[in-house]
């Protein structure tokens, strides 16, 4: 019979448990969604405050010379580098995920003239297809999306595909595709490789310059703790940086944006993909979220996070084989990234009875439970007291109540 | 003669005088740059204070609803609307200027088929022209900006002509286009009008309704105070919206961003033409900035400004007209924005000696000394003391050094 106290025991063996000090959270919850927003590290409010009053409020537009704000997309994108296997100057942060995609299919499609198909699988993340859609929209059905099963992916990669688009960690199952030899098997048609990052950088060693990826983009405010909606990042391969611009070609991303010249020039190198100012408040919380993530390192990083998804597939396993759910994420760890999801008929009620517990996963159609273990700042107890309260719940029925029927607006 | 007593009694007279402590200013320096980076609203550290510590830091991904974070673009963007002559439901909080740019050009290409042509102006600003170049490469020579001098503007907008993009403003000599006639001989000639509000939107009363705007967009950092890179705004008319899209289709501009569902269908209204998940931090600080402005009303800042401005021209006329300067704005303060461009032969080393005595304008190339006179934060006794200092750089030849001849990287 396990035991609350060997998940304390654990804890008190993990090398990872001072970072945990490193971020400010509540009291009294179980949080289990830092893949949809990471915690707040404790270093932002300090550092926020002096970029606001000594840089901002002090300095005002001289901070762009004197405190380098002009760099900070440079800056923060050499940071989150390091998290993802690129050497220097092929990453910046700037944007949305999703307009950072649009920005790299768009030069992909460029690269690889007369290829008019964007290829994707079918349960990718709904925003890459949605800017694949607008693109090709936008191209007036000179360039289609092509969405295929994932065992179908490899024969889909044929001569007219220009770019394969894939999630490095699929967002419902926690499935880690394989990088190295998706990407192989795009070049082997001719083709681009395009990753997105979301649910893998800053949580499982990611190998963009071994892999030979093309392109790929990553969000901020997840596994990075760059704060709600913080910038993204994008990284282009220094072999392509030349051969490639942005369609998005804002003077950011010019050659000199200060001579005001009427006419587009690219900037060398990947600087170019940057398209308006700088969000300076915004980069400077994904830069404190990178450093403090980065002062683990990826494979301490890892290796917690293994430990975190095993212990929950262990502890669910033995106690709620009774209760109807089924592992939808990979049983070995190898596939799996940093979260378990559980599927279940009642999975919307259910996850709203554990956040009316302060249990905090979050529940994606039809039927998904979503648990991230974000590895610094989640315990074993954690997952002890999750799995604890989820028994309780599906024992007393306590999901089966009109109130967690209800869908909230965004979940 | 004239006197800086002169100055100290209009100051005591301004019945905006009071907003001035509703920002942070340091001491010691005259600020004439709120034109390109508006000045710390005091209500902001306490606001993101709170957001960081009782909404991201306590509250976490719930904060989405119990915060109403995901409202922050359209809530954001309706206090902009008050500022801009928009009425309900047409303005949205979004990405950066030159990013909105390229939705709303595409949006207009394609609302009027068999058209090619953006029009513009030659000395437009550059990053617009930039935006109009990409998506026109984007769309293979099918559309092409065509870049015409200001008289020959309305005799340029023909039959191929899309949209005509415009500054409301002139970032260069602050002169003010007349938009609803502009606007008006747009759509004599069935194009689209589309605006760029970056030097008017929150100093000068906006009519985009009244004038039949069509599309506009503006910036948040500069008079709206949001902090330096700010999310940007843009507005799409209500009789365009359900027939116009977003080529930046994103899952925040669909109609259920959290049904996952794999095919983009728009949202109704201007929410369509949002993007990514909007930047929490940053939007806060534009929405204080734009509560800040709000308190004193449009036409107490365009009142405020306007004497700023006449009172510049006038000292710069009586005690700089030995210098060798020619005024580069328009005389007619009916016809001017904030600012007041000086044009002058030293003008880079000019500004650079003005920097270094704490007299903080910016210089545009060739030769424009651009002092900019955001109402709520600059004094009459500003102006008197801009021009004093000027006085004594141009009789002590203070400018005439090579430290002051070298380009910052940011200008």
């Amino acid at each position: 019979m396990r035991e609350r106290s060997d998940a304390l025991t654990l804890d008190a063996g993990d090398p990872l448990a001072g970072h945990r000090g490193h971020f400010v959270l509540p009291d009294g919850i179980v949080y289990l969604d830092g893949n949809s927003l990471g915690a707040l590290p404790a270093a932002l409010p300090a550092r926020l405050d002096a970029v606001i009053h000594e840089q901002w409020g002090r300095d005002l537009i001289r901070s762009w010379n004197r405190h380098d704000w002009i760099d900070l997309p440079v800056r923060v994108g050499e940071a989150a580098a390091a998290l993802i296997g690129a050497g220097p100057g092929q990453v910046v942060a700037a944007d949305s995920t999703s307009v950072n995609l649009f920005k790299l299919l768009a030069a992909a499609l460029d690269a690889r003239p007369g290829r008019t198909v964007i290829l994707s699988v079918e349960d990718n993340f709904p925003t890459d297809l949605y800017m694949a859609q607008g693109l090709a929209r936008l191209l007036g059905g000179e360039v289609r999306l092509r969405l295929v099963s994932e065992p179908a992916l490899e024969g889909a990669m044929d001569e007219d595909t220009a770019v394969v688009m894939l999630s490095h960690v699929d967002f419902r199952t926690g499935r880690i595709r394989d990088m190295a030899a998706l990407t192989a098997a795009a070049h082997r048609a001719g083709a681009l490789a395009l990753w997105d990052l979301a649910h893998s950088a800053g949580v499982l060693p990611v190998a963009l310059d071994a892999a030979e990826v093309d392109l790929a983009v990553g969000c901020g405010y997840k596994y990075l703790c760059g704060g709600p909606g913080a910038p993204a990042f994008l990284y282009v391969a220094r072999r392509l940086q030349d051969r490639i611009a942005s369609p998005l070609s804002g003077w950011m991303g010019h050659v000199a944006p200060f001579a005001f010249d009427p006419a587009y020039r690219p900037a060398p190198g990947v600087s170019r993909f940057l398209c308006g100012t700088p969000a300076v408040l915004a980069m400077t919380a994904l830069e404190v979220g990178v450093e403090t993530i980065s002062l683990a390192g990826i494979d301490r990083l890892r290796a917690k996070a293994t430990a975190l998804t095993e212990y929950f597939i262990t502890l669910a396993d033995e106690r709620l084989r009774d209760h109807g759910f089924e592992l939808a994420s990979p049983r070995d760890p190898a596939d799996r990234g940093a979260q378990v999801s559980l599927r279940h008929a009642e999975g919307l009620p259910i996850m709203a009875a554990l956040v009316a517990r302060d249990v905090i996963g979050d529940f994606r159609e039809p039927d998904i439970l979503r648990f991230g273990f974000a590895p610094l700042t989640t315990r074993f107890v954690d997952v002890w007291d999750a799995v604890e309260i989820l028994v309780e719940i599906m024992e007393t029925r306590a999901w089966d109540r009109p109130e967690h029927r209800r869908r909230p607006r965004v979940t």
